[in-house]
């Protein structure tokens, strides 16, 4: 469904897998300072921190599915159908709507440790944003370049986690998915010892035998074994290019193919999109299914101090370099 | 170490990862028709049919990792180490050194059929390059739009394996790979049913829980089973840009990340470049590990009449596409 | 490190192994109705139903492993080291220390039901039996006819869990040991279809492949799911015979052979014991790992109304049958 | 289907699981020095060694499923269907049928080196005891105290292996299971280190997490690196009693329960007997599926230069042992 990753060299970068079977006419959204949040229970913000992301194209408000602000702060929400719980209006508390949750705190924070702070009052409550655009059932993973938590609203309450391999995919809850980890613990990018036995000569017959044991299929815990894998053992130059370079490498260990997902009615779940902000710089990158070639807006090269939302409609024809 | 595959939509397309430590100045290289092709221990072939391929850059003559020709006969070499055996010279048959291997076949044949002709008197002749180019130890895949076939020279002899699944990756050989598959057989791109037991409810809690049970590791077995799974159950338009995306998005469910493949020494075995031809149109397109876009090459808009070989150096430097 | 099961043919049975790596001179013990079990923070229960089970043989007191009493309701503690956490005295509750747990439950209840309403006072306090014998981190299977729970004193507080399978094991809790099993819904005792692909023909070259995927290690999650696949998917006889020796069987799949779990100082873990109760006859059966055999003892052939622990040795010496 | 394992402490074991879904009267059956073994088309063996094994108990014929000799020699017959080859009669070479195979070769020999001699003009010849007793398709594995072969007859011809692991069990051919080993190195008795990463702790919350990844289910390959990695981890005492205990629970790992391989038909596939030689002593000892304890017959015992087959039928129901 979705696979989210942070990845430090030099610069923080954050990004995403979007994993769906169609797509809702998505495009990069730049929200200058002095567009106003409108919220739904609480009071508007009527200057806040911009912020750049890939947004539902499909209404006037910043409906983001991942973004950063102009301080690095960096927050997705992903698939977690079944498990997501949003409460009724609960006076004394921010009630905040899941859809107005991630320019509710990208327009207010600088970091998770002040993001925290905002999150012991907050009630995420169940208003849709319209009849024909219900909330999607969320979780969030949010990351400054020290750190990243995960945001659970479930009907046991609100869970923070906090994230020490700085991987998010779906269901279930993150406190499985790490625990799920220590499965695989065993599991390395070197070639293992024969710790079989020593009464009989194993044969190393291929390179990246070490890894044997790592799951290979699309749900959501597969994933996040093999994109933990793939970033905890990643390695990479410092550059900007080698670093957003594997960046989409390691989202690429769990992209989704079209046709390996079958969601019935002819329908295959695919990686619609790969993401990848660099956060210290404010510039993001993206490609889409069917476009390899990355695509990046900066958002320093627009006017953060307006008041209209900004929309780059997503280039996902494949852009091929003919070289003769 | 490496994958190739065959996909057939409205055209046939052919390619293959390219997975090592280090890379070795690789170019495309389009061999004209009436370029010498000098062979060691055989008639020289002075006209031929026309090919283009990636080949290593540290020589004259056309040493193809992979290549078409103008016919749509397409082949590649991939890693064999431990298990090719190259013969001494045999009187009598038509010794060939595996470094003239595809030229080859790929100047003579237009089909599977003919080169499976050709096959029946060669004798793989263990002659070096030269000395600092010593033979590579291969085994090659061999395909046309109807079929494909294995082609391994161990020490019982040649073996010729009818390839009905069209991927090939390494050790050990192909009659292992293929039967390997069998052990996968439950697999699927849908939800199972529940078949563990009706005494107990089993929740479906992820999409492409149909996958679990696929290896996610770099191993050959287990890229064998993987690009496998992915390209019989890929699902993709017929148009050329859907028809290339799809295939480099197949073979990059066995890409090799960086790092998840320590060879010692810090260095690491990764994909240096992804390729994909259209074999009915004659256009070569690849990716390289750092420069995500599709580079793309016709050989029908060289002068395929010439008698030199024409070289692009591999477009190796990221492509990034800024819209603002 | 232990697995525990309950099994319904005609009759209702329930027994463990008991996997650890020495062993505390164990016994059967049968604890009459008129024995005194004194408890630390209670009220002693002067008469209760009778029991018999499989006890440390260090002490006077029943230190049961497991048993069950003669209305059929049984009772087995297994290790949850790291898991378990034991209270501090809390006034106003039912202050029970984990070893006189089984005594007070069996001495009491005749059914789960009833069992769950005296664990809604209950608080597991953290007594020593003595400074020589502390308290073991455990969790506990209780199980009657129709159904069974798993009972966890965490450090989040005591949980409840009804248990569909009828099957524990070890760390982590119940709940993740569950949720666990939805990872394997496509296994199946039948040969499955071939779901890779109609594109590849695929061969059964063996029975028994609808289970590939089946951890096969002794860890406690896969001996959780080994155990709860052959129970659910067992097929025997109705007779006391074939009921005990399905259920032995069961039992043998997730049995734990010395050598395979290697605990350090040349110790091993291994089945000590494994133990099967008939809760409708009375009947306790067990064999060791040393003795296969089955060894039987009706605890209605002892004096029930008796106010002296009863204890009978394991029989531990293989007892092999010459039949020449 | 079945598995047959070798055993070295002090003395010399050698047993197997028989598995299938019905039995065929099975005797232990001890064939004296002169009875005569007629061959059907060499010449008969009119004194030979003695031999005890497991018979078929539906005609006069030593029809064995396994055995040893006098001298300490062993071989059993496992399933091979699809697999095995019998050929058309062939002048100049020894041709045994299938069925005369075991005695033949225990007839005869002493040891393993001096079965391979005979095996050098051995024709496996497609001739049927009856026509209601067809050929089974099997191989074969032979042992001495020193070493062990596989010997399969398959359509390429007469396949001769050593094997370093004394363990067979069924379909596909002996070099592919060893092969598959290769997939298992990693694994291990012991705890294994945090291999995954050392940027995330991970907590080693059971014992045995060293053998994850081995698997659990019945198909001939996975009991194949099961019951290896099961025998080669083994520790057991030198003594009579342990050794045939651990034995027992090494084929234990790869007994089949009944249920859980469904045949079609309600029939199922279960661990009809488990067999475990002493070939230094010449003691025969099993168990049935529906009787765990352990029966003994010592072939010394009997009138070894008789001249007529001697035959137990198996002690089938459960020999419960009630103390009380």
């Amino acid at each position: 469904m979705c696979t989210s990753i942070t990845y430090v060299t030099k610069d923080h970068y954050f990004g995403r897998n979007f994993d769906y079977e169609i797509s809702y006419n998505e495009v990069v959204a730049i929200t200058p300072r002095n567009y106003i949040l409108d919220f739904r229970k609480i009071e508007n913000l009527n200057t806040h921190y911009a912020m750049i992301g890939i947004a539902a194209g499909i209404a006037d408000y910043p409906l983001y599915y991942d973004a950063m602000n102009e301080k690095g702060l960096c927050m997705a929400g992903l698939n977690f159908a079944g498990y997501a719980y949003y409460n009724e209006y609960e006076e004394g508390k921010e009630n905040v709507s899941p859809f107005e949750f991630i320019p509710y705190i990208l327009g207010q924070c600088t970091t998770v440790d002040e993001a925290k702070k905002l999150l012991n009052t907050i009630n995420l409550v169940n208003i849709n944003f319209s009849e024909k655009l219900p909330l999607s059932p969320l979780h969030w993973l949010l990351a400054d370049k020290e750190k990243s938590i995960v945001i659970e609203s479930m009907e046991d309450g609100l869970h923070i986690y906090d994230n020490p391999v700085g991987v998010l995919t779906n269901n279930p809850s993150f406190d499985y998915q790490l625990f799920n980890l220590n499965n695989y613990r065993a599991l390395s990018s070197m070639t293992p010892k024969n710790n079989f036995s020593n009464q009989v000569d194993l044969e190393v017959y291929s390179r990246g035998m070490g890894g044997i044991g790592l799951p290979g299929d699309l749900s959501s815990t597969s994933r996040f074994v093999r994109a933990t894998f793939a970033k905890l053992n990643s390695v990479s130059g410092h550059s900007e290019d080698e670093s957003i370079s594997q960046f989409f490498h390691i989202l690429g260990s769990v992209e989704q193919q079209r046709g390996l997902c079958d969601v019935g009615d002819e329908k295959y779940e695919y990686t619609v999109y790969s993401s990848c902000c660099n956060a210290d710089k404010g510039i993001y990158y993206y490609r889409t299914y069917e476009n390899s070639q990355i695509t990046a807006l900066d958002m320093f090269k627009e006017d953060l101090n307006g008041n209209q939302i900004v929309k780059y409609p997503l280039v996902e024809k494949q852009q091929i370099n003919y070289v003769n």
